[in-house]
């Protein structure tokens, strides 16, 4: 398998044609006491509100796609989860209004470490204020609160999406009635953060992150490729490398001792990712989000208590998708979600799939997932 | 959990008043077509070897550790295995003669990237040439040959020593007659081929690497850091440190935003784990004997044919070992080694040890692998 390691202009993943700004007129407060002034939210949206105003499904994004999920008239390009957002599709936008926000803190639209600081003029950079992953979830809620929505028919979210609509539904209880965590966390394990801190350390052991004050464009893009390098080990499995991979070499090395460049196919893989990523994701805000995840304890909405916490969410219809492979938000964690769901009262689908990929299944195993978010979803208000 | 970040000084843990050295008087001709001239195998052993000279058990080690695998008059600071090893104990010095070899390529006495190339009194560096897991059982077998022993009792490899084990037996088949391999692999995987690769990558990235040509004490310690971090994540569970850290914080930081210093306790241990490896091992050893772990395939022995080249060992008894919770050497990978040596006829017993420290459970549970050891050895020769 041969590949092209061509970096991705930047200026083709910049142009979002389809992208909306939600302008909030309050200043954001933020879960851990800073402010953002003059915010602002960028979303896509797809298919049409209803009159009464209540036909939203809520998409949070895992920790690096835009909030292009799928294609539209303005924008044709395919989305990160094309085929799961359309019309008959299971996200089903002829009877949905389907909202995929960017995540506060992501480079891509919504005020984040990479935005400009409208008191300075000047790119906020480490000076923007700590994201929670509950201020993900408030900023989500604005933008729709812009559009005059008060209540969503649903909240979806993989993987950092996941913790946020539990962060969602702990914020503003009763608001949520159905809900849809896949590959999520109701809170990091010491392994997850253990592998985040050391991507963090790759990227901040750059010299060219400068502390975080680099210029747009001159930042720490070695530290990022070894960091999405470790993503992209930890998103798959080892039991799809070996199908995939095998032990097939690409083009051998010279073999001159001391040579160690990369000779096998999973490391001409590992490159292609890693370039993709870093030619086109700011490097402090993968550091904001990346710490984000690190902190969030849904009990903390319990006085400490991960059952407490579940109990006041008020979600009336879960849905709690896992993979068994899943070495970074692993199966033990989607079954906990779905027992404390089950526990506070809800009414719980749970499936762990024996999928091959790992995290990443469910933007790869659409076999698995379409018919269970589209079923789940189809159930809705009848 | 406090944890001092001490440097360990490298005066105490190059001091190693047990270490023999081989000196070896042809020139040692490696698998993939070098040559080391005066090559050196630095050994301890423990014991007395009877007059039969067929009371040796050969000991190779994991890519770290040298060949202080016990404690001894001559040097009484517990080894790596201290109480695997002794008078009475599973691998018994009472009746066997044990010899702990270094691994050819690894900075503790043996020939190495790290030390002095005859020819030139300079360190060889990245001129030495490659090594293979396969010269690392021929070094040390002829270890065992400068001190008259033509056959040995067992060998015993864990983790790059259970691939050398079985490296040895392939080379010089019908010599082995009891093997015992631990959370080895008969080939590397590609998951494991990418932790590795990124490993190295990390090392190779420091500028402090310089190609590979640093002088001795100024080499890439920020790379050897971050490579052993990703080594200590990979080499333990994520149910250990669920058990272990939970989600406990140690001296949080100032909290500022823009601040990442590490917060959590298993971010601590990661970091003292780090210390201890960076300051005592050489960066290009490292590197060669990370990249003769990819490259090793037992296959290679059985003209591509895994099972062809488990035919030709000639094992008479083999103790397989593994750890279902093992990240890097999955317990699959020990079932497969298993699984061929019985098929190649020998006798085989084997244990998947539900451990919860995954690949470093070999020493650390020691309560189940020092009976199966000890109880596998004391059937030799009754």
């Amino acid at each position: 398998m041969a590949m092209a390691l061509v970096r991705t202009p930047p200026s083709a993943t910049h142009e979002q044609p389809a992208r909306r700004l939600a302008r909030l007129e309050q200043p954001l407060v933020l879960y851990r006491g800073g402010v953002i002034e003059q915010a602002v939210v960028a979303y896509e949206c797809w298919g049409q509100l209803n009159a009464a105003r209540d036909n939203a499904v809520l998409v949070f994004t895992g920790l690096s796609p835009s909030a292009h999920a799928a294609s539209s008239a303005e924008d044709p390009r395919p989305g990160w989860w094309e085929t799961m957002i359309g019309a008959g599709r299971p996200i089903d936008t002829s009877r949905f209004f389907v909202v995929c926000v960017n995540s506060l803190g992501s480079p891509y639209g919504s005020s984040s470490p990479a935005s400009l600081d409208p008191r300075t003029g000047r790119r906020y950079g480490i000076h923007f204020p700590e994201v929670a992953v509950e201020d993900i979830a408030r900023a989500g809620r604005e933008a729709l609160r812009t559009l005059g929505i008060e209540r969503v028919a649903a909240v979806v979210g993989p993987s950092l999406g996941g913790m946020v609509v539990l962060a969602y539904c702990a914020q503003f209880p009763g608001e949520v009635e159905n809900l849809v965590t896949i590959s999520g966390a109701a809170r990091a394990t010491p392994f997850a953060i253990a592998l985040r801190s050391l991507q963090r350390e790759m990227v901040r052991s750059d010299p060219a992150w400068r502390g975080g004050n680099y210029e747009p464009g001159r930042g720490p893009r070695l530290g990022l490729r070894l960091a999405r390098k470790l993503g992209t080990i930890t998103y798959r499995s080892a039991e799809e490398w070996q199908e995939r991979f095998g032990r097939q070499r690409g083009a051998e090395t010279a073999g001159m001792p001391g040579d160690f460049r990369p000779q096998f196919e999973v490391e001409a893989y590992l490159e292609h990712q890693a370039l993709r990523f870093a030619d086109t994701f700011d490097a402090n805000c993968y550091l904001y989000l990346s710490r984000a995840m690190d902190q969030f304890d849904l009990a903390d909405h319990g006085g400490g208590s991960l059952a407490a916490a579940f109990d006041r969410l008020g979600v009336q219809r879960s849905l709690v998708l896992g993979v068994e492979t899943d070495l970074l938000f692993p199966v033990g964690q989607q079954r906990e979600i779905a027992d404390h769901l089950r526990a506070a009262g809800g009414s719980v689908d749970y499936h762990a799939f024996p999928s091959l990929q790992g995290h990443d299944a469910f933007l790869t195993d659409l076999a698995r997932f379409e018919p269970a978010i589209g079923g789940f979803l189809k159930r809705i208000g009848r």
